[in-house]
Parts: C-alpha cells; structure tokens; sequence
C-alpha cells in the first residue's frame, strides 16, 4: 500500500524549495518515483477588435511562459538535488487540470503540494492546494508553509 | 526533517480504516508517534423557554457522545492493531479546533485526514479535510476515499 509515484506540484515561490525536500524525503521513504510538475495556465488575451494585432507580439505569451518556467523549474530541481525524476511543465486552463491530468497519464498516488499560513501572499498557494484537494483522484499532502 | 508524531482524524465512517492503515504506515515509515483523535462537536440544545426541561433528560447528549464515540474509537483502533497510539476523544466547537488543540498541546506535525471523492455523502468528509486544510499548524495528508 506504499506510495509508487510521488509528484511535487511545484511553483516559484520561495517556499518551492520546502515543498520540494518533503517531496523528495516521502518518496524516499517509499522508494517511491519521484516528478515535478508546474502548471502554466491559459492566458487568456482579451485584444478587443480581433487579431489583427497579433503580429506585433514577438512571441505569445504561452510560449514564453512555458520556456521561462521550464528554465525555473530545471533551477529548482537542480536545488533540489532531484537527478533521476521527470520535470513535466504544461498548458491548461488551471493549475488543478493540469495536475490531474498528470496523475491519470502517468500513474501518481501522492501529490505534494504547498499549503499556506493564515495571511497573506500564501492564501494563493492555499487556494492551489483546496483547488488539488477537491477531486483529487489520489492522496495529498498539502506541506504547510 | 522527518514527521515525529503522526495524528490520525478518525470518523467512524467505512472509510476510516483506510484512512488509519495509510496513518499507521506513513508513521511506520518515519518511525514516527501515531495518535488518534475523534472530536466531538458541541450540540447546540435548542430548548426554547430555558433550561427547566434539562432534567428529564438522563443524560446531557454531550456526555452519551463522548462515551459512544471513546467506544468506537477503541474499537477502531483494535481493528487497525494501534497497539501503542495514543487515543483522543475531545469535544470542541468544531473538529477543525479539537483537532488544531491536540496538533499544538502535543507536537503533532502531520494530520492523515479522510478525503472524498466527488459526491455524495463523501462531501462531508471532505469539508472538514477542507477546514482542517485552513490554517492548519502542520503538515496535512488527505487521503483519497
């Protein structure tokens, strides 16, 4: 009944680096896989009149937010000290989606997440950490930070 | 960095008994304290014009709860073989609070909480790994039921 596979929800935060260790001591524990995922969710571009305006943008969004974060999450796993687990960062409509469709398609029976304290910036991570709770289709470990 | 002490928040729902194995492996795996606590949330006694009914009651509910649920949570535990857990039947104004008492009053630093799937009766289950999300101390693991 050991956890098999063991995914870091992971975010910028300063508090990624917590979340991370927890990650990677449960998962040895278990002698479990370990992976990290960051969501990037959909950017939702409102140009008024249509497209026409498109061509000025040197690149979309999306895309620069995709290679920026998975320049940042190869920097945190390099922290981490995290060698033999997968980096996966995707597109979805949000931060939950995006996790759940990682467990489905690669078989995850523990999400690491980061919670929150009682104010502040952290009520963001907390809203991540309710969002993953509802539905989660496996066990979560929400790390207080 | 490891958990130490490990508590259990077990209902007596058909799912308690995996929420306590995963609570008793994940404290095996740490070497870690296992505990068990059920709270008893106050009942709230509607008796209109005063108290001058209470005594035609052989009992104050709270009393008979306490005692019934002490009862049960022995016999959970015997069937999870919790041979050396301590076991907590507290009564608090809400679980989220007995639960957060015991958490500071004895150095807990992981709460194994039931989860809930996506419907049903499992909704309740799921609002107090919710509430005990909000705030929480210490680390929390939702298991998925």
């Amino acid at each position: 009944m050991g956890y098999r596979h063991v995914l870091f929800a992971a975010d910028f935060s300063d508090e990624a680096l917590k979340v991370g260790e927890r990650a990677k001591d449960i998962a040895r524990q278990y002698g479990a896989r370990l992976s990290a995922i960051h969501v990037v969710e959909d950017v939702n571009i409102s140009l008024g009149g249509g497209y026409e305006l498109l061509p000025v943008l040197p690149e979309l969004p999306d895309k620069v937010l995709l290679r920026e974060s998975r320049a940042a999450l190869g920097q945190l796993a390099q922290k981490l000290k995290l060698e033999n687990a997968d980096l996966w960062v995707v597109n979805a409509p949000s931060t939950k989606e995006g996790i759940f469709g990682a467990v489905e398609d690669h078989q995850v029976d523990l999400i690491v997440v980061g919670s929150h304290g009682r104010h502040g910036l952290a009520l963001l991570l907390g809203s991540t950490a309710n969002a993953v709770l509802h539905g989660a289709p496996c066990d979560v470990l929400a790390v207080r930070i």
